[in-house]
């Protein structure tokens, strides 16, 4: 039985990954921290989770916290994260950081998107990116794991098999991102109010979003050439779900069927990924950890959907399977019948 | 005052075309139709019009129809518009088509994309497009205006100055719109039902949706090019609104200041359309007759983002807008003070 | 053309009271205030309102703006309200509040509910209550008209007819309300976000919710005997709405035709109340002025099912039927053809 | 490892039912029926399992499909079961029933207050009410479990402990319900549709809703005493979610501290149903097999707050707990970690 700390427990990320736990059969947790003072119980802050866990929320150092668990989930803002994560390695433990602070291998890139001095640039270049699909192998053994960004994840399971094949152009790649509000956070500002979010649609941070440089670092990797996408998120009325419209340049002559098996073939094996006929919906995926994807033609555009629920494959799904892996487990333990 | 009949009462574009009529000092509604063979009033179809109108629904045909009213908006079904037209204008009234059956030219596309022979084919090319900020001067003369489909008219009204203006290639330009349920109509079929389409977000028709030939046909007449597109239409769960993300090929260089000046002079004095700073939102422009557009720059990547509400801007206000321009009257009548 | 200014234009109260004014014959908004430093343009704190008003918002004294205009319409929070309103008056204006601060008539009570000292406690006993259809002759001639709170409009619209005829007992009435998220404001808090609203209803300030003494108040007066009411109010995942199911103790044996026949009569004339033989949706009186109110019986229990925009009905409609009336026009005016 | 068959399976309860065997250790699905000719595989019928059974449907006849499962859940419509379950019953399993056919033990109440003869009367005494937290050692041996309605668990489970301990009055008791809309069915009706359900709210069915005599047959016996309800549901604008606010008359004077330490006497040792202090809300529970209830007082009047997911605990849930009771099982399992 595998112990386990969650740093940050208040917000959304931290209640699913704790709904997981709750039903996972190899994991105890065993701490929760927040900045609130009063130290709540678990379920005082999240009352979906009365009767699941009997855990009282405590204010310990992530050096003492490191020493009580095996797994560190690190659900803390960005800047936040990067302070407390050596001192949790520091301890001994395993981390999946669920920040953006260890996702870039560049500081540099790092400080441009996110306006703030990395302070432990040197272990960038080292921590293993949390993507299963992709990198299972170094996240089996890696002692820190950089969880994915929702969109990111998304983004690159869509791509990465056209640009794993070379069948795309990796420049001009168009992204049109939909996300429900939950990927806002529980974060109070106005954007984030029903009466403003609820029936209603729109764009937001073109040409800026920070999901932006880790999409194009990560296919840049799988496909072995520089990368460029134009990613256009936008906001929907709805809780959980990302749906990805992405509109690349085809190189060469291929049909919807050809496509559809190399993505078959990419992925096989993968249990969180379904290479679908029909356009995935984001209600097939919610409250799930699959990532459903599909390709279509409207004349000779390609067009590549593709959908997962932001909160759970999106962040806290695949955190777990983060660490069925670092554990030795099956990654669908908690998640899947296996 | 102008004797206003309508026929296809039932529908959702009716309900709002009646609800504008309702406050419109210029117009009186005379006659509505359904094919219910209980002749209900208008409140049992629609109890929101409750003790706005006391009007009980006739089977009259279209001619009888024709007969009693100056105006005569057209509410029903594709094919079923196309038989009562021909009657409507051959009593006398004029006439708002909202349907489908008149938009585009060529019978032969028409026939493509609808699968069904035009059986009214000769009055195609003498329609006018109801499409005021473009057309106002022929629809103020017109016996018969095709009212624009709603992904449509801000599909034209977000590309139309760039491709009057020649800045942008002519093909190749990708429409990711975003609709509310509502478009769908008010159709018993799953994909209507609240539990199917709640909490849901994805895509449909892709190549396929038969507003592609109408917004090619009328950006070509606009651009003096032949315009092609590819368009992608998504359902969000919400009632009302379009939110069209659209990403064109830019012909040479400009800022993003200098095209919102070219926005701005091309509808210079149209009081329905707003090029705005910010990105729009489709709550910005609920309940309301209003097109708001703005552009973006993602790295080199043109954004054009246009919102409308769909059952207003993109069917029964814009219908009005067509009426008032008929009638001699301030377009912004019954919708804005004049 | 009567001068209207705004106090506290951020809200969405002022918001549908600007709206509604855009369309509005006789008022021209001269002044709109806010506490903000940067003195934004009204379209900048709501974009919807683009090109309706060419007005920039003043920090203004409550005296200077009371010069500026004939009919103050006062959206500051309570307690602030208080301070600004006398203030309004002295400097010639007449005032319509939209705060709760002069709806209670006996300053013990507000103090009670509202655990603040009221420093302008002479001025509640001749301040009118804005309820149209009770108090219509006193509103016309009023300087201060104290705007109803939105569920309070509602449960009193629902009970004066059976009150009034001594239909059913006067204490032990239950209510059951319903109300959307747009009821608690535009305010940065927790629960008002909409991962936190969307998907879920609950009940909340049971037996502390501060409408129950103004119910309890006005329908005292109106039934000439202390009238006590169990209020338990519950939010619904929509913006706009409030739907109040009440279940009274009926005196005597009345049918629910008969009933419904007490309600006609009681309020004919009244443009705005719809008594209708369906069960009301809040839908169906969404963007109207409407009280849509019918009964029915449970076995022996009566219920009365009353619906409004909690926005419109509830707040900014009503205020401006207030104003009409204080100005001597059609009540109608800006909301329906008259 | 037991056989399960599912006879119905297109609708969203038997979608749920398929979603928790998927990952339920001791079960497995042999068998689902549908009437649909084309025999599609289950996930083209609820894209949403794909990947997750490799099922095909049939068009087995009941007779056919006892003989191939330990356990049926019948899924099938009001009056439809009654054919089917008698033939399950004959092949030799056992049936768990989610219509209404087989809740209430009077043929004559049934008769009323479905309008239709009932075809199996004499089991009618027989069957097991399927709600574990009342009648689990019956269900553990029965061989046809007729499964709760999803508003009648609710409510039962609301005032069970308040009748059995006789601290209410058994008549009189208002129930004012509150439902999302995945409760009227995957069912192609004009009021199911998005565009009619969304942002509104309303009541309906008032006197005359068929859950009434199965929640009074239940607290009759639960109570020992005939208990008479006015029950009263609403419509919400959300997928899932049954709140129910319950308007009892106290017996003798009681804290709001004695009634719940009432519950938590009653319910000690349930692991599905938590008694909790503050007042629940729909999301809380939603997507889970938990029930949460607390009491209040406004002034003198108690009322009880009860929550569950209408699909789970209302329907599915309450099935897969039925079913492990049957199967000699621990009740959480396939839910909760056990």
């Amino acid at each position: 039985m595998a112990r386990i700390a969650i740093l940050g427990a208040t917000g959304y990320t931290a209640l699913e990954l704790l709904k997981i736990l709750a039903r996972h059969p190899q994991a105890e947790v065993v701490a929760a921290t927040t900045r609130q003072d009063s130290k709540p119980h678990i379920s005082e802050i999240h009352p979906s989770l009365t009767g699941l866990f009997d855990l009282r929320c405590t204010a310990l150092t992530p050096e003492q916290t490191g020493h009580l668990c095996d797994i560190a989930f690190c659900c803390l803002p960005h800047t936040a994260s990067m302070e407390a994560v050596p001192q949790l390695l520091d301890a001994g433990c395993r981390v999946v950081d669920l920040s953006a602070d260890y996702r870039l291998k560049d500081p540099g890139v790092y400080e441009k998107w996110y306006e703030h001095i990395h302070t432990d640039p040197t272990r960038l270049s080292t921590t293993v990116y949390g993507l299963p699909e992709i990198y299972a192998d170094r996240i089996r053994t890696a002692d820190l794991v950089a969880n994915p960004g929702c969109y990111t994840s998304t983004c690159i399971l869509a791509l990465a098999p056209l640009l794993a094949e070379k069948l795309i152009e990796p420049t001009g790649i168009i992204i049109d991102a939909k996300s429900g509000i939950s990927g806002a956070g529980r974060t109070l500002k106005l954007s984030n109010l029903f009466s403003e979010c609820n029936e209603s649609v729109t764009a937001y941070s073109i040409g800026k979003h920070r999901h932006t440089p880790e999409i194009e670092q990560i296919l840049s990797d799988i496909g072995g050439v520089s990368v460029q996408v134009a990613f256009n998120p936008h906001l929907m009325p709805m809780d959980r779900g990302i749906f990805c419209s992405i509109y690349p340049r085809l190189e060469g002559q291929h049909t919807q069927a050809q496509l559809l098996e190399v993505y078959r073939q990419f992925y096989a094996g993968q249990p969180f990924i379904r290479v679908v006929d029909q356009i995935p919906t984001t209600k097939d995926v919610s409250f799930t950890n699959f990532c459903d994807i599909t390709v279509r033609f409207n004349r000779d555009q390609l067009v590549v959907f593709a959908a997962i629920d932001n909160l759970i494959k999106g962040a806290s799904g695949v955190a777990i399977q983060n660490m069925n892996l670092m554990l030795g487990l099956d990654q669908r333990m908690g998640m899947l019948k296996c």
